[in-house]
């Protein structure tokens, strides 16, 4: 049944970050209709949290209830969860998400399935379907902002692994025994390429850091083309796991994409080895609202999947 | 239709190695009712290489001709060989297959369709189907010999790539800037935890260092240890990367097994995110064999698809 975008149905994304929750109502083209938000309250464990979400969800849905029904809601978590048991394993930004049924919690307050992923592999879905990814059917998707995240579609589908945590690109190796990383491994790729790591060693935000080498400070280009190929570094690697077709740059750093990318496709050019080099690496179309927009299309897949099993 | 191992069709499995060729007859429980070899001609180009596949695949089929049919030929080939257009990209242990189109070739020799693997990926595979890794959704296999390879199993199916070039492993860089790999980079896993890094640290053979290892030895025993620290870095890498439910561990190295095991071990307890530490890493079953056996999997999935083809 073909739905136009005034009428049809939407879905309820709903973002989960360390400081907002958002909620979006997106319909199955990735127009979003309405969006909400409000403070995580993230020290106040899992039931202050899902009755945020709650509000949010109901606040949303009615903001396109005169054109739209819900068709389900879906939430991108922080990781690691593992979403095959929808058990989130102690979540480092939120108090009490530490082996803690979540995906029960959501059924029960939402009076449905909800959908539950992994927010980056949630943002990468969302630029496969609604992004820069469309019509890929390998992408690496990787997020660099405070840290480094990622997401995978291989073979047309996400890559999820045996307990839906794959793609934890962020805290793969690059230097063996080297800097301390926040999450207490060290050398990992976050460690060194991170917007996090970009502050910490130039002694600004990464956005001052952007600005003053636009206006041409040569500190801040150097500082600027070391960031670009330490993330080349890294997306070589990636290139080498996963054989992608694009490699998609999302997240805060992102917004830097113009600058980096020449010294991102040298590093390339120069480190991966001689069948990887024709690979793109472009920027996220939908920085921000990835995950939100990958969410969305996961409600509709299983909205699709449970009106096939009732017709067959 | 029900076949017994005694009179059930045979793949007819290739193994192309850079000094040997290996041809085996193979049932579809992955018994392997003859084989045979022959030195590879390296240097000779791929018409004098094909022509000593094509003898050594008429012997072994001749061999097994009284109880079992062939139902096809695969060929496992070192690597990079684009598996989606089927060309030999530069294969660096053999003259003359720069740009080759290998598909066709074989084709061209055998008088059908040839399955064509990536070798690492086919023994991947083998061990799925019919070694450490039987029943498994998720698995990464790594060999280890002179070089590192790899292929893994994502969600019950190969991941292959845009290329058919994934999980080139042993280039993923554990060290960035640090020892110069064989293949002309810098700080790849291969350069610190392959048997050729092994012997060049060691000053002896891969075998002669776990053999004084075994015997007691204190300064060979000090190297398996670290040999053993650093393959579990790289696959602690491959833990967060890919999230499988076992790492099997082939070739060569392997052997070596029981005293790398527990070092292994530790060193993902110590390294790996909490979340991903209580992974198994196994030993390959079929070692020596993986790669043939794969490539008899993707015979008989080719000769069923097609059976299918022909009856719908």
């Amino acid at each position: 049944v073909a739905q136009n975008s005034l009428s049809g149905p939407c879905a309820i994304a709903i973002d989960l970050g360390g400081t907002q929750i958002r909620a979006a109502a997106i319909d199955r083209t990735g127009i979003i209709h309405a969006r909400v938000a409000a403070a995580t309250p993230a020290q106040a464990g899992p039931d202050a949290i899902i009755a945020v979400m709650r509000t949010l969800a109901r606040d949303v849905a009615e903001e396109v209830a005169e054109n739209h029904d819900v068709c389900g809601f879906g939430l991108a978590s922080p990781g690691p969860v593992n979403t095959r048991s929808r058990v989130a394993l102690g979540i480092p930004t939120l108090a009490g998400f530490d082996h803690v049924d979540l995906g029960v919690l959501l059924d029960q307050a939402f009076g449905r399935t909800v959908a539950l992923e992994n927010d980056a592999i949630a943002a990468a879905i969302g630029e496969w379907q609604f992004g820069a990814g469309r019509g890929c059917r390998d992408l690496v998707y990787v997020t660099v902002s405070t840290g480094i995240g990622g997401g995978v579609i291989a073979n047309g589908a996400p890559l999820r692994g045996c307990h839906g945590m794959a793609a934890h690109l962020g805290h793969m190796t690059l230097i063996h025994g080297g800097e301390l990383c926040l999450c207490g491994r060290k050398g990992c790729w976050e460690a060194y390429a991170s917007g996090y790591a970009l502050e910490r060693r130039s002694g600004m935000t990464a956005h001052a850091v952007f600005d003053k080498a636009a206006g041409g400070d040569p500190a801040a280009q150097d500082m600027v083309r070391n960031e670009a190929s330490l993330l080349g570094a890294g997306i070589v690697n990636l290139l080498h796991a996963f054989d992608p077709e694009r490699v998609i740059l999302g997240g805060g750093l992102a917004l830097g994409f113009d600058q980096l990318t020449d010294q991102i496709r040298a590093t390339i050019a120069n480190d991966a080895m001689p069948a990887f080099r024709d690979r793109r690496v472009v920027r996220a179309e939908r920085i921000g609202d990835s995950g939100l927009l990958g969410m969305a299309a996961l409600v509709f897949q299983g909205h699709e999947e449970r009106m096939n099993d009732r017709v067959n």
